[in-house]
C-alpha cells in the first residue's frame, strides 16, 4: 500500500463528509457478526488507512486524520501510516487523547458518522457517552461505504456444512426450543429473537461456515419465532443437506441483506423483537428505531450454553485429541530429523506440523495461525513468522510452538516449548516454573461457584516466587469445531465479566501460563482442559486434560518439582502413552513416545 | 428481658407513630460513627426488641412488628423474641420478604420513620430505593428517641488519650494537611471537611478513646477547615494533654451535639461542606439539606491512609508482638499445668491468657472478645463462651484459641489450634491442610497491584484438594492501636470493593484459613502479616509475619508438608525462638519455647 492511495481515499471520504454535512467520521474495527477475524468486506478501517493490524480506530475530519491503536501495533502502524494523512495515536500511552478528546481539542462539533455495522451496541453506547455533549453520532450507511470503496469485496460464498447431531449432542430443534423458552419469558412475550453472532447461529442450527479462516462460523442473521424462523444468508451457501435441515426446522431463507426488512414488515404487537444486548451491532438497534419496532433487549446467554459441552461434544474432543496427539508425535520425530539435517525455519515447522495434522481423519484446517517462535521470537507473545522474520532453527535454546486444528468433532489448542539443544540454567529454571504453574492449575480441585479470577493464582504462584509474571490471560474456552477462543469465561488476573463467571462442569478452558524475557526467549506450556465434577468430593469440580501430548522433560529442573507434581506428570504421561501408542504405525514414532513419556 | 417490657415499648412507639403520622418505623443496627460495636446509647433496636445480636433490623407498623436477622442469629433471635410482638424474619432464607416487600404486602403506604443517626448514607440510599414508590423515608428525631426511651444511656465520659507522635509516626498536623489537600482540590474549594468516623478521627488527630470495648476509637465529630477546625465532643473527655494538643492544631472544642450547628451558622459560599461518602451517617445529609448547605460528597479515603502503616507504626507492631508473643508462651506453660490439674474451662483459658497479657508493658485491654472454643465449639466460627456453654477442657482433641490485645504501640490478632491430647487421623489431616494454606499465603510473593481476591486461593488450594473449604474471609487489616478489624482491604474469595483493592507495602493483613466440621471440631491458624517490598524482585511485594508465636507441631502430618513448607516453618520458628527467648525469665518457659520451635 503506498501513501498516495490512502491520500486519495481520505479525500474521497472528505467529499462524502462535505456532501452529508458530517463533521467527522469514526471507523472502528469490527463486523456485524462479532467475529474475531472480520471478513474482508468489513475491513473499512484497513482500506482507509493502509494499516492491517487487528485493532484500531480511524478518525477523519475535514482537515485532520488520525489512527488509534494499542501498544502491540505501534511499530507496525508507524510504518504503515508513513506518507499517509494519518497521525498515529498511541492508545494507552500517557497524554494521548481519546478520539473524543482529540475532536474536542480541534473544536469539532456536530454530526459524526460511524459505520453502525462495525460496532457492537455496547461499544456504541460507550462512544456516544464519550462524544456527548458536543458530538452526535449518526450512521454511515452501507450504500455510502459501497460508493466510497469501488472494489469492496463481496460476501464470500463458501457453502454451509451440517454439523451432525451425533457430534453436536443436541438437535438444532432442541436448541431452538431452549432459546424460545428464554425469548418467551419476557413480559412482552411471543416476541421473535434476532441473532447476529456467527458462532451463536452456527451452534444453534448445528451448521458450520467456511468464510473466515480458522473460525467455522456462519455469515448470516437469524430470526427465531415461535414456529420456525428466517435465516438471512446468501443462497449460494445452501447445499441440499443444509436446505433440508433448515426446512425441517421451519426456517425459511431470505437473502443476507433482507434482515432489515424484519422491522419494516412487522406491525403492531408483532413489531416487538428480542435483541441480545451482548452480541448485536448498532446497525440493528438503528434499524429497529427507524422502523419504530419495540426492542426487548435481553441477554440470551447463548455463549454460556455453547461453552458448556455435553457428553457427545466432550467425547468428540477426546477423539480429536487422540488424532491431534498422534500428529504431534509424528511431527516431533520429523522435527528431530529436520534439525539433524539443518536449514529448518519457523515457517518450515508450521508446514511440517500442518502436514501431519492434515493426514488425520476429519481435519478441517488450523484453528489459528501457528505460532512457531524460535529463540528471542518466543518472547513476542503474538508472534507470527513472516517471510521477513522467518528464523532458522539452531541446535540450542527453545522453539515455542503454539498451534491447533479444527476437526469435525473438536477444536485443539496446544503449546509446547521444545528444547532444540543445550539450554542455559535460566532457561531451565523458567521452563520448570511455567510447568509448575501449568500443573498447579491443571490439578486444582475447587468448589462450584469458583471463578477464573480466583483460580488464576495457581498458574502464577511458582513464577511469582521468583519474580516472573506474564501479561496475557491464563485460559480461554475452546469451541466444539467452532472458535478456538470462545467465551464467556476466562482464567486471568484482571477483573472482567469473563473472570467473574463461575466455571461449570462441561466447560473447556486452556491452561497456558508463560514467561517472556524480551530479546532472549519465551516459554509457554498449554493444554486444553475440560471442567468436570470431582468424583471424590461432593460440590467440587476438577479438570480433565483433553490435550494428549508429552511435555518436554529435558528442560525440567527436577529439584524444583515436589512429589505431587512429579506424580501428576507421570500419571499424565502414562495416559498420553497409552492413548497415543496404539495410533502410531511407525516403530520409531512409538520409541519416541516411550522416551518422551518416561517417568521422572 | 421479658416479653411484657417489649410489648410496652412497642406500644409507646406506636403512640409516637400515631402522633407523628408515621405508617411504620424502621430501626436498623448502627451508630453515627461507623463503629463495629455501637455505644449502648445507640442500641435502639436492642432496646425495642430485646434481641441482643450484632445485626438486625426491626420494623413496626400500627398492627405488626418484625425483626430481620441473618442465619448466625436465627436461634438466638427466636429465643429472644418469644412472647414479644415481633415475628422473626430469617434474612437470607428462601421466600422471606425484605422489609419493603413485607410492608408492601401489608398494604402499608405513607411515611416511614428511620433514626438517621443509625444508618450510613449509602445504606440509606439502598433503603430508599427499595421503599419507593409506596413509602417515603423521614427522620425519627433524637428528641423522640429520648422521649420514647426514658432510661436511654448517656454518652460515656471516658477521657481521650494522646497517641504519641513517635508511635503514630506522623503528626496530627501533617495528617490534617493531607486531608486539606484532598478537600481543597474540589472545584468548590476551600470547603471544610466534616468527619464522622471514630477511627478516622482518632487516626487523624493521634487520639484514642475509651468508650467502646476493644476499639479505642473516639466518640466525636470533626470539622476540618483551612486553618484549624472544630471537634464536637464531650468536654469531660478532654484531659489537659488532649486540650493542649487540640489547641496547638487550631482546633476548638464544642459540645458533642453542636455538630448540627455547623450547617446553620455557615452562610453563602462557606455553606459548602465536604462530606465523605463512605463513612457519613444519613443524619448529616439530612441536616445539610435542612439548612440548605451545599454538600460536596467526596471519598476522602482516610481508611486507605490509615491502612498503610509507616515505619514507626510497623516498628510499634514488632515491639507489641514481642510482648504479646512472650505472654502467649507463658500462657501455654500455664495451660499445660492447668490441664494437668483438670477442671479448666474455656472462660478459664481466657482468664489465664488475659492475665499474662496484662503483665506486659503498654497493655490496654483485649482487641476483641477471646474465642476459646474446645472440641465441637471450635466448629462455631464466632463462638464466645458464656456461663451456659462454658465447656471443660479434656485431654483430647483441639482447643481453638483466637485472641488479641491492644498495646499502646500496636494491636494483635492471633489464632492457634492447640492439641490437648490424642488426635484422630482426620484432625491431624485437617490441621495440616490449614497450616499448608496459612504457609502458602504467608510465603507468597506477588506483583504490585495484586488484590486480596487474587491471593485468596493460596490459603485454600491445599484444603480444596481434599474437599474442604471455609466460609469466612481469609484476611483483614489490623489497626495500629486501633480497630482489630480495619479496612479497606481484605483477602477473601468473593467479589467486594475490599477484595478488589490492591495490597500495598505497609498494610497489615491477617492470614487465617480454617476448616470447620460441625458438631466435631474446628481448626484455624492465624498470624498478622505486614505487606513489604520484596527486596529480591523489583515491583514485587511479600509478607513479613508480625505475629511471634509457635505453631503447634504435634498435630502436623509431616508427610503432607513439602520441602519449601518445612523450610518456611523452621525459619519462622527460628525467628520466634530468637525473638522471644530473651524475654522469658522462667527457665521452664524457655524450655517450652525451645521444644515448641524445634525443627521438623
Amino acid at each position: 500500500m503506498n501513501g498516495s492511495h490512502i491520500t486519495e481515499r481520505v479525500a474521497a471520504l472528505r467529499r462524502l463528509m462535505a456532501a452529508r454535512g458530517w463533521a467527522a467520521v469514526v471507523v472502528p474495527t469490527g463486523d456485524p457478526h462479532g467475529n474475531e477475524y472480520p471478513l474482508d468486506r468489513w475491513k473499512l478501517r484497513e482500506w482507509l488507512t493502509g494499516f492491517t493490524g487487528s485493532a484500531g480506530t480511524a478518525v477523519v475530519t475535514a482537515a485532520d486524520a488520525a489512527l488509534w491503536t494499542d501498544s502491540r501495533y505501534w511499530l507496525a502502524a508507524e510504518e504503515a501510516l508513513r506518507g499517509t494523512p494519518f497521525s498515529l495515536m498511541r492508545e494507552g500511552a500517557a497524554g494521548v487523547p481519546t478520539p473524543a478528546e482529540w475532536l474536542h481539542g480541534l473544536h469539532i462539533s456536530g454530526e459524526v458518522a460511524v459505520p453502525y455495522e462495525l460496532i457492537a451496541h455496547a461499544d456504541f453506547l460507550d462512544l456516544e457517552k464519550q462524544f456527548a455533549p458536543y458530538l452526535a453520532l449518526s450512521p454511515l450507511p452501507e450504500a455510502d461505504v459501497d460508493a466510497l470503496w469501488p472494489d469492496r469485496p463481496a460476501l464470500p460464498d463458501a457453502p454451509f456444512e451440517v454439523q451432525p447431531d451425533e457430534l453436536a449432542g443436541r438437535t438444532a430443534a432442541a436448541k431452538l426450543e431452549r432459546l424460545r423458552a428464554v425469548g418467551w419469558t419476557h413480559p412482552l412475550s411471543q416476541a421473535p429473537c434476532l441473532l447476529c453472532n456467527g458462532a451463536d447461529i452456527a451452534w444453534l442450527l448445528n451448521l458450520r461456515g467456511g468464510d473466515i479462516p480458522y473460525n467455522p462460523v456462519v455469515t448470516a442473521w437469524l430470526l427465531v419465532d415461535d414456529q420456525g424462523g428466517t435465516l438471512f444468508a446468501d443462497a449460494r451457501k445452501l447445499t441440499p443437506a443444509v436446505a433440508a435441515r433448515l426446512d425441517a426446522l421451519g426456517i425459511d431463507v431470505r437473502h443476507y441483506e433482507a434482515w432489515r426488512e424484519v422491522f419494516a414488515k412487522r406491525q403492531g404487537r408483532s413489531a416487538v423483537l428480542n435483541i441480545d444486548d451482548a452480541t448485536t451491532c448498532q446497525a440493528v438497534f438503528a434499524a429497529a428505531k427507524e422502523h419504530n419496532a419495540i426492542q426487548v433487549v435481553s441477554h440470551f446467554g447463548i455463549d454460556r450454553w455453547r461453552a458448556v459441552k455435553n457428553e457427545a461434544e466432550a467425547e468428540g474432543f477426546r477423539r480429536a485429541m487422540l488424532r491431534d496427539g498422534a500428529a504431534l508425535v509424528r511431527f516431533r520425530r520429523r522435527l528431530d530429523e529436520a534439525m539433524a539435517g539443518g536449514g529448518l525455519t519457523e515457517t518450515g515447522v508450521d508446514r511440517l506440523l500442518t502436514a501431519e495434522r492434515a493426514k488425520e481423519e476429519g481435519f478441517r484446517g488450523l484453528s489459528f495461525a501457528t505460532i512457531a517462535a524460535y529463540g528471542p521470537h518466543g518472547a513476542i507473545v503474538h508472534y507470527e513468522a513472516t517471510a521477513d522474520t522467518d528464523a532458522e532453527l539452531l541446535p540450542r535454546g527453545f522453539l515455542l510452538l503454539d498451534s491447533g486444528a479444527q476437526y469435525a468433532d473438536g477444536t485443539t489448542d496446544v503449546t509446547r516449548t521444545i528444547p532444540l539443544g543445550p539450554l542455559t540454567q535460566e532457561e531451565r529454571r523458567v521452563y520448570t516454573l511455567v510447568l509448575k504453574g501449568h500443573i498447579a492449575l491443571s490439578r486444582c480441585r475447587f468448589p462450584e461457584g469458583t471463578t477464573g479470577l480466583q483460580l488464576d493464582l495457581a498458574a502464577r504462584y511458582a513464577m511469582w516466587q521468583e519474580g516472573y509474571d506474564f501479561g496475557h490471560g491464563t485460559g480461554h474456552g475452546v469451541g466444539s469445531h467452532l472458535c478456538v477462543h470462545e467465551g464467556p469465561h476466562q482464567i486471568r488476573k484482571d477483573v472482567r465479566p469473563c473472570t467473574l463467571l463461575p466455571l461449570e462442569a462441561g466447560m473447556t478452558v486452556t491452561d497456558e501460563p508463560g514467561v517472556y524475557l524480551a530479546g532472549r526467549f519465551g516459554v509457554r506450556i498449554e493444554n486444553t482442559l475440560l471442567v468436570r465434577r470431582d468424583e471424590r468430593h461432593e460440590g467440587f469440580l476438577c479438570f480433565e486434560p483433553l490435550t494428549l501430548c508429552p511435555f518436554d522433560l529435558d528442560p525440567v529442573d527436577l529439584d524444583l518439582l515436589d512429589a505431587p507434581e512429579r506424580a501428576w506428570l507421570n500419571a499424565y504421561h502414562d495416559r498420553v502413552r497409552e492413548a497415543l501408542g496404539p495410533r502410531l504405525d511407525d516403530e520409531a514414532d512409538r520409541r519416541w513416545l516411550l522416551h518422551a513419556t518416561r517417568h521422572v
